[in-house]
């Protein structure tokens, strides 16, 4: 099957992509309304997907949205893996409050729409140029602390990033300190730990991240911009993969394929 | 006609709401990258359509989306009041980056999804209860300055005030100043002149801030809190409507209905 091709699975239903419509009423189109998880898919399984369903629950939960049905997910997930036959990729579950009214409040009754698709390529494993966004994160709000469809700040920063021939952005929280790129955790490895920051800094609680830190591979403390220029190593990664940082800025940064190596066993073992 | 049966323009064509689809690769859906307006109707025409026009226009190039086709929206614009026969209510312009494939770059060529929405009905007039929401306004963002489709801060914070029983929620920006309620322009009657916060202070540049503030009737300033406790009296405004505000976290606001009078005949005179 050709990416196109690929069908999805849409409130309980297998469909050709081409058939499958969101109503213009829905609050995730109007107004961003909702939470996503992007999962990769190894040998025909899922990764991580527990904590994948862990996180999409807990930020439903930040909205007031109704609390996802984990065991509907997990066969939804399921059957769209078996009817797209994939070995390899990832999938995308987007979950919002579904249709509305006008206006900002949601209905008394909410419907949810959920909707899972499928891509069978992978991001590239290559090693990563970054630039520092002109865009800060906003360390301060709830919002930063779950994976909602509000990515305008991440789609800016990446778009900067590639403006400049980069390929990810680095964001800083308005207090200057590091927070993560458009879309990875960053780790940096400092005095020979790997260190990523917390979330109170801004950084999204990743699934991966999560790995590591449980893991005792990667330790939670602040990093500063001195500190990130004189790290002996920088690494991002997201549940789609980790990667080396080959540059930051125009300016080669240090490398340690000896750490590439053991944190990526760390994190799909 | 009924609220639910009033058709809807997508991309040029007039359709039966529930006919028109949203493609689901589409980036307003998956990642709330677009922008909109909310524009009110009556008499059967649109008020201050030129500066709803120019406030899309600026926020699409704010996120480097390709500039609105002016001409073309103004014909949608005017075929859908028509089909509907709308002589007062409001319409809802939503402009979204439109397909991609996964990921955060928007794709080489973008194609944008342009969705117009009509409704009969007008919010209330009736004097607004607001309380302050946990939620601050991030005044240092260049999307705090656009109406775009990232409105999860704006959501949360209006049901944070519902849960309170009140109408809306007033937020204040990191700094502890005021920006603006949830979906409205805050002005403030401070030593017998109208005043609203600057757009460096989260504001968001509303329509109809923009007609009083170039009228001279209203001036641009920071509101404390403090200062915001002792006014003289508090309004709200939106394209939609300018209200008085009875009460602040449960305490009664002072009034002046004089005020209130001259400020909506300055706003749609």
């Amino acid at each position: 099957m050709t990416e196109a091709s690929l069908p999805i699975w849409l409130d309980g239903q297998i469909l050709p992509a081409a058939k499958a419509r969101i109503d213009p009423a829905d609050r995730g189109f109007l107004l961003g309304d909702g939470v996503f998880e992007t999962m990769r898919v190894a040998g025909g399984a899922l990764c991580h997907f527990t904590r994948h369903m862990d996180r999409l629950v807990h930020g439903a939960a930040v909205l007031h949205m109704p609390p996802p049905d984990r065991v509907a997910l997990a066969a939804g997930v399921e059957s769209l893996l078996a009817a797209c036959a994939l070995g390899s990729g990832s999938l995308r579950l987007t979950l919002t409050r579904g249709t509305g009214p006008r206006g900002l409040l949601p209905p008394a009754h909410v419907r949810p729409t959920c909707l899972i698709t499928a891509t069978a390529t992978t991001p590239p494993a290559t090693p990563v140029r970054l630039v520092m966004a002109t865009h800060r994160r906003d360390a301060g709000s709830v919002l930063s602390r779950i994976k909602s469809l509000n990515y305008l700040p991440s789609i800016l920063a990446r778009m900067e990033a590639a403006a400049m021939g980069a390929d990810d952005a680095l964001l800083l929280n308005h207090a200057g300190h590091v927070a993560e790129t458009s879309a990875s955790t960053l780790i940096a490895c400092l005095g020979g730990q790997p260190v990523t920051p917390p979330i109170s800094d801004g950084a999204l609680p990743g699934t991966v991240r999560g790995v590591l830190v449980d893991a005792g591979m990667v330790r939670v403390g602040r990093i500063t911009v001195s500190a990130l220029l004189q790290a002996e190593a920088l690494f991002t990664c997201n549940s789609l993969g980790l990667r080396e940082v080959a540059g930051l800025d125009g300016c080669a940064v240090a490398r340690r394929p000896d750490l590439l190596a053991a944190l990526r066993a760390c994190a799909w073992r």
